[in-house]
């Protein structure tokens, strides 16, 4: 993509109302606008993160044995005062009426839309276990929206819900989301340590939060300093220590109760990028879902639900990645791989050799952004640390006499210079 | 994926409130199902047919300039007040207010939502021309809602805009999505006509629906009888005639300008799936958005919206693709490339084949659906052919003991044999 054409009108001011550096970045580098309070629209170069951060929560869910569905966000209040939740989320649920005064709201959660769809079609417990996802937006009308899209009124969030015949089996479906959430948070390049948290007003007794543990977070967590020594959270060792090792959040928190020697403790701040839940028949039985089970007997199936804030995540890589020139992207969810610089571009040589490479790189599969405007040296670098793509290529008039181009590492600021005629060692760099 | 796991509850039975066979195709294969008045929840099967739409709209829409965003489902009533629509959608448009006492409303369409975006970020003649297009939900409030997705409440679209300087410009901006659309809806397997149409609540002066002919269409659709002479409808030659020719909606015919001899008129009914519009100034005007020319002056950019039904397309497509036994999907689209039926799950030996089949179909990067279930070879068939993946792959016990398989043609219900151990004719006859 080449700047000259890109909608990416960043800004050198930070915005009155941002008090989060992950908000003011998103505002400054035009990922995201605010159109109503707490409510945004996800510009070009947000909208890439966002969707690479949906895409590699998909492949982990596919991966494990989830089904996509896409349910609508508009709900009957009907189902909620059936389950008994209809008052639980207050004024946050934003009920309405439609033209034939029937009253609908913005859903800011399934349980109940999924377990009346699910009734509709399982009848035996030869077709369980199912597990379904959506990718979809919600609604929460907070009353304070802020922070842009860490707490905001509109927000994308991946939820997921299993149904299994006994508790048994349930719970083994719980333990495969925990895996999956593990590896989920570390394919985007997050450590997200699981927590037990309170079930809130979505029930159950038997509920994980998953946070980046920042200083920005909003979560007191509280866990055994054990956690900070495993370097890699997915092996199955690390994952058998997670699952029995002490880890809560300040609610759950009992001093009576810590196992743990207060020396061994850590206290510190958290970002909730996911929650999951085991709820048992909490809306089965509400919503009269059940299975014929070998007897034929009829049995309210067990259920549980999985949650991922999808645009909260996009702010909480921020915070734990960016420096004071702007954002550092982890590759695996950058907008684009390689920044490509021309330090003059109404200089034919340098042009040239910048739309050589533009190709070239194209050609094997690198998503480019090419800033190819008339700004200055100095307004292209400070733009590009902005953004923060992984690694910048700058070609200019000083390298370029010695047959260079330099290639820089935005995470490390390391500046390598590279042959501009040996294309394999070019791209070698930019892994 | 093995049908055994799949959520993919067909029915035999139609259901009482569908009239249009799409819809109870659609209900039937366990592609949708309603969860409230006009309002649908997509089931996997039908998920992956929406998914591909959408990705050819997308592909199509990036290859003709158009960059990608995302604005919000909910939108704030000041901004229609500005632009003098809040009453024009009376109340087909969902207006509510927020616990703020905010009256917010959920988009019907983004005309005012984008072009307040807009004027934010570009200030410069130099920036234009820009085209921004979104794949998000929409409501509309029907005081009917029928068809099951073809007229409901909630429904997905791929809605864009294009800024430009000059009238000029914005025409040509309108003749390239003209002829994207021609691409468009080839590239799904479509013939969809344009026909001039009144512009309506969006306004402007120039407007083209495109229309599938077909006879459940609710539109009326006039037009020269040359155009179904015309075999590729995006050959630049058929560009030019299509652009130029006598087609018309019922609303915009007028017997006294008909230049067509009255022999030479086809008069049908048509099912819009696509409308696209230029409307000059009119909120760029109302909302203040102009950039400086190179004279410096202020000059409010010259606009065009255009819109494609998503959710609709998939009712329409199988509107004009089936048969008596169910659906007959373009390959295009279709959910899966294979349905893989094992006549006889319980056999070891057809199992054991079948099994071999699906891991090389897979590594063969096809997408297939494996019957394996114990459900009877009738209702095996019965199924696959409602479901309408293209090709079918029977493995029986007869056909094998002379080294054979069979695979059926969906669409022509041709049965071609092959030789099981032959792997690349095996895939040939997949193409």
């Amino acid at each position: 993509m080449r700047v000259k054409k890109y909608f990416l009108q960043t800004k050198k001011e930070t915005p009155s109302d941002a008090s989060l550096i992950s908000h003011k970045l998103m505002i400054r580098s035009c990922m995201i606008k605010q159109t109503s309070s707490g409510i945004y629209a996800w510009l070009p170069l947000g909208l890439k993160v966002l969707k690479k951060i949906e895409n590699i929560i998909r492949e982990a869910q596919n991966s494990y044995g989830c089904q996509e569905i896409l349910m609508p966000t508009i709900q009957q209040s009907e189902i909620w005062k059936k389950s008994g939740r209809y008052n639980d989320y207050g004024p946050e649920m934003l009920k309405f009426l439609d033209r034939n005064k029937k009253e609908l709201l913005y859903g800011p959660t399934n349980e109940e839309l999924i377990t009346n769809i699910f009734k509709d079609y399982i009848n035996s417990y030869k077709d369980l276990p199912k597990n379904l996802y959506q990718i979809q937006w919600k609604f929460r009308d907070e009353i304070r929206p802020r922070f842009g899209v860490m707490r905001c009124r509109e927000f994308l969030m991946k939820d997921n819900y299993s149904f299994d015949l006994t508790i048994k089996e349930a719970k083994r479906s719980y333990d495969n989301m925990f895996k999956c959430y593990l590896n989920t948070f570390q394919n985007m390049g997050l450590r997200a340590i699981p927590v037990k948290a309170e079930s809130g007003a979505i029930g159950g007794d038997m509920s994980h939060e998953f946070h980046i543990v920042n200083k920005s977070g909003d979560t007191e967590i509280i866990y055994d300093k054990k956690i900070d020594s495993l370097k890699n959270l997915t092996s199955d060792n690390s994952y058998q220590i997670l699952r029995n090792i002490y880890a809560v959040t300040r609610e759950k928190y009992n001093e009576a109760e810590c196992i743990v020697n207060k020396n061994d403790i850590v206290v510190t701040k958290g970002i909730e990028v996911g929650h999951i839940f085991f709820f048992g028949t909490k809306y089965s039985s509400a919503l009269n879902a059940y299975v014929l089970n070998n007897q034929g007997k009829r049995i309210n199936v067990q259920m549980g639900s999985y949650g991922i804030g999808i645009s909260r995540l996009v702010a909480a890589i921020i915070e734990s990645s960016h420096d004071k020139n702007g954002i550092i992207w982890p590759k695996e969810v950058a907008p684009f791989d390689i920044g490509l610089i021309n330090l003059n571009s109404k200089d034919k040589m340098l042009s040239k050799i910048s739309d050589d490479l533009y190709k070239l790189l194209k050609q094997n599969h690198k998503e480019v952004l090419y800033d190819d405007t008339l700004e200055s040296p100095g307004a292209k670098f400070a733009n590009m640390d902005l953004i923060g793509i992984p690694f910048q290529i700058i070609v200019g008039l000083k390298s370029i006499k010695n047959n260079e181009l330099e290639i820089k590492n935005r995470k490390t600021n390391i500046i390598t210079k590279v042959d501009l005629n040996n294309p394999s060692q070019i791209l070698k760099q930019l892994n």
